[in-house]
């Protein structure tokens, strides 16, 4: 068992004003999926791409936007979002805070799958 | 994809004053593993228990303790907790609000493994 705070866990830039804490992962024994949270600035975004594994998303603080090919869906606080395996996809602050989501993935061979960091 | 919100999302009973809201599951084509949020009243606990899945963690909201075993562990917003397979273990509300916890579990057979109701 093992407790930390994500404030706690360095952040490694994940694209320009987003921010990647592994929570819960490989080092932290994890078997088979990686717990990170992402803190995303105002005016930010993810990456617009695809992958062949999924996101589990939830909403812990803050406004943004999920866009899945020309498809644009607001999220606010306490909304849960499921992107599939080889579905587009981005994440947007459309706010003025700093939006914060937890994203879970799946290990694969063992590893946190990587995240490219352009389109 | 899929966006709903965690309230527009029924809660089931895990405990007395525990409730699940399943928000990214089977029923939304997960394919590895399931998101809950979990809402755990004050004074009320999850069934002290074990399991051959893990659990990966993050406290979203409220003040609360996770035991295992012997050992407790307090747990504040931004926690991130990882329960490795078969450690003993539960998360009690030690504050005066709804504590609110993002709990994932692996599928097991392509289902939600179950809860026991009672330690």
């Amino acid at each position: 068992m093992k407790v930390q705070n994500f404030r706690n866990v360095r952040g490694l830039t994940a694209a320009p004003g987003v921010l990647m804490h592994v929570v819960a992962g490989p080092a932290e024994g994890a078997p088979n999926f990686v717990m990170r949270l992402f803190e995303i600035q105002p005016g930010s975004a993810t990456p617009h791409h695809s992958h062949p594994w999924e996101h589990e998303i939830f909403v812990v603080s803050g406004k943004g936007t999920l866009k899945s090919g020309d498809r644009q869906t607001p999220l606010r606080e306490g909304d849960a979002a499921m992107v599939l395996p080889d579905e587009l996809h981005s994440f947007a602050n459309a706010g003025r805070e700093t939006l914060r989501v937890i994203c879970v993935v799946p290990l694969v061979d063992g590893k946190m799958p990587g995240m490219p960091v352009a389109d």
